[in-house]
C-alpha cells in the first residue's frame, strides 16, 4: 500500500512523517525533524522532497499553528507563523511539488488531538476528550474519531473555564484554568516567586520541585488542584467516555498526571469519572494526525 | 390525526396534555392538572380516564421525577417519590387502562430540555443547551432533538461546576455553581441573612430585591455573575449554538435572565456567544416533552 506523508509545520522545527497502513495498523516508513525557514511555507519543500525521495506518495497533510477555515483550507491567523497569514498551505506545497499527490492543511491542536484519540491513548475509546497542557491549554473532544467542533467550530476551549482565580489571562478573561496550569503562566508566577529575569515555563517549576523547592512544589499542588477542578466541571457537563492529559507540562507524570487523576477521585461526588490517561505519541502526535487526516485513515 | 397524551407526573400535581399534530405545528386537544395521589402511579389513572374521556389516544409518555433507566422503563430511584423505585410506570399505566396504547416513560428533566427545545425557545434551532435553574440547576444539550447524553448518561450538569465558591452542595462537592444560583441554596443563603426560619427560595429573595433590600439584591448580582462565569466557560467548552434558560428561578426575567445576558456579554473575550433565550414553555415543558416522546414527534 502507498504511504502518505505527514508534516507537521511548527514555529522553529518541523516534523516529516511516511507512514502506511498494514490492516488496522500503522507502520513507520521513515520520519525526520528538520529546520523550519521563515518567509514562506514553499521553503520547506525542498526538505519534504529530500525527505520523500523516490518513494511515491499518496497524498499528504500539513499542520498549521493557528486559527484555520477548514472547509478552504486558508489560515485565517497564525500568531507564530505570521507569514502563514490568508494563504493556504496545502496548495502551496502542491504547487511546489506536484508529485506529492492531494494534501489537506489541519489545525496543529487538532490534527494531535485526532492522533491522540484514534491511535495514542485514546486507541480502543470512543469517546476521548484530549486535553493539551503546553504554553496554554486546549481541548478537543473525539466521538468516533470526529471532533465535536461545536456550534461555531469553537469547542474544547477547556484552558479558559474559570477558577476563582485572579490573574488576567492571556484570552483577556480573569482566572481561567491557564492561569494556573498553562506553562507561560507557571512560569510567569515562578519567575514572579524567585525574582529571576526569566522567562521560565513549566520545566523550571518542576526542576525545582523535584530539588525540593516548597514554593515550587505548592505552586505545582495548587496547578494541579485547578486542574482537578476543571475536569471535575468537564466530566459533569460532558462526560466524555476518557481523558487524556498531553502535551508539554503533562509529560512531568509525577507533578502534574499523577496528582492529577488522585484530585479529581477525591473531589468526585455523582460524577461518572473516567479513566484519565496521559498521551502516547508525545511530540509526533502533530505529525500522526496529519496523516490520519491526508485521507490515510480509509486508505490511499 | 389521532391525538397523544402527556401526562407530566410530579410530586404534588400531575400535568395532563392532549395534543395533535397539525401539519408541522403541535395543537392543544385539551390540558389539565390533577393531584398526585401518593403510594403508586396506578393511583393517577382514574384521573386520566376521566381526562381523556371517549377521545382515541394513539400513544402516551409519563414523565417521571428520578433516575430512569430509559432501555427498560424502570425507575433506578426517585427521591420525591420513592413509591416509583424500580416500578415500570408506563407499563403501570397502561395495564390498568389498556385502551391508552403505548406508553414509553422519560426523565422529567430531560422531558423538559427536549420540549424547550424543541417546540420551545429553542425551536428553529439544531444546537441547543437548556439549563434549568430551579431548586437545584440542571442542563441538557440538544442537538436535533437528541439529547448529547454523554458516554454514561451523566452530562449536562452544568450546576456542578466549580466557582471558586466555598458553600457544600448538595452533591457533596463545594462551590458548586448550583450553591449561588439554585432555588434552594437562594432561599438558605437568604434565611441565614435575614435570620428568619426560613425556609426560604428564589420568590423571597427576588420579592425583597424588587422591595428595595440591598442585601437580596446584592445576592442575586452575585449569583448572576457566578451563572455568567458558569455559561462562558460551557461556551468555551462546548460551544453551543443557543443557550435557553428555563426553570422556576429563570421566570424572574429582570432579576434573573438580563442581568446573566448582560454579564456573559461582559465577559466575553474569544468566546463565540450564542443567544441566550428565556425559556417559553413554562410550567407546561414537562407535559410537552413528554408528548413528543410518546412517539408523536413522527406522528402516530
Amino acid at each position: 500500500m502507498t504511504a502518505v506523508l505527514g508534516i507537521d509545520y511548527g514555529g522553529t522545527r518541523t516534523k516529516l512523517l511516511l507512514a502506511r497502513r498494514a490492516g488496522e495498523e500503522w507502520e513507520v516508513v521513515r520520519q525526520d525533524s528538520v529546520a523550519t525557514a521563515s518567509g514562506s511555507v514553499v521553503a520547506i519543500v525542498d526538505e519534504v522532497r529530500s525527505f520523500v525521495g523516490a518513494d511515491p506518495v499518496a497524498a499528504f497533510g500539513i499542520t498549521v499553528p493557528g486559527v484555520l477555515d477548514e472547509a478552504t483550507g486558508t489560515v485565517v491567523r497564525s500568531t507564530n507563523l505570521p507569514w502563514l497569514d490568508a494563504t493556504r498551505p496545502a496548495d502551496d506545497v502542491r504547487a511546489a511539488f506536484p508529485t506529492l499527490g492531494p494534501g489537506v492543511a489541519v489545525q496543529d491542536g487538532s490534527a494531535a488531538a485526532l492522533a491522540e484519540a484514534t491511535l495514542g491513548a485514546g486507541h480502543g475509546h470512543r469517546d476521548v476528550f484530549v486535553v493539551t497542557l503546553g504554553t496554554g491549554v486546549a481541548g478537543a473532544h473525539l466521538i468516533d474519531g470526529g471532533i465535536r467542533a461545536g456550534a461555531h467550530g469553537a469547542a474544547g476551549e477547556i484552558g479558559h473555564v474559570a477558577t476563582g482565580g485572579v490573574l488576567r489571562c492571556s484570552c483577556g478573561g480573569v482566572g481561567c484554568l491557564e492561569t494556573f496550569i498553562g506553562g507561560r503562566n507557571l512560569g510567569m508566577r515562578w519567575d514572579a516567586v524567585v525574582g529571576t529575569g526569566g522567562p521560565s515555563g513549566a520545566r523550571e517549576v518542576v526542576e525545582a520541585a523535584d530539588a525540593g523547592d516548597g514554593r515550587a512544589a505548592a505552586m505545582l499542588d495548587e496547578a494541579t488542584g485547578m486542574l482537578a477542578q476543571g475536569l471535575l466541571g468537564l466530566v459533569a457537563t460532558v462526560d466524555p467516555g476518557v481523558i487524556v492529559l498531553g502535551g508539554g507540562v503533562a509529560q512531568a507524570h509525577e507533578r502534574i498526571v499523577a496528582p492529577t487523576v488522585a484530585k479529581v477521585a477525591a473531589g468526585a461526588t455523582f460524577h461518572a469519572v473516567p479513566p484519565i490517561l496521559p498521551a502516547r505519541l508525545g511530540a509526533w502526535a502533530g505529525a500522526w494526525g496529519a496523516v490520519l487526516r491526508s485521507g490515510g485513515l480509509d486508505g490511499p
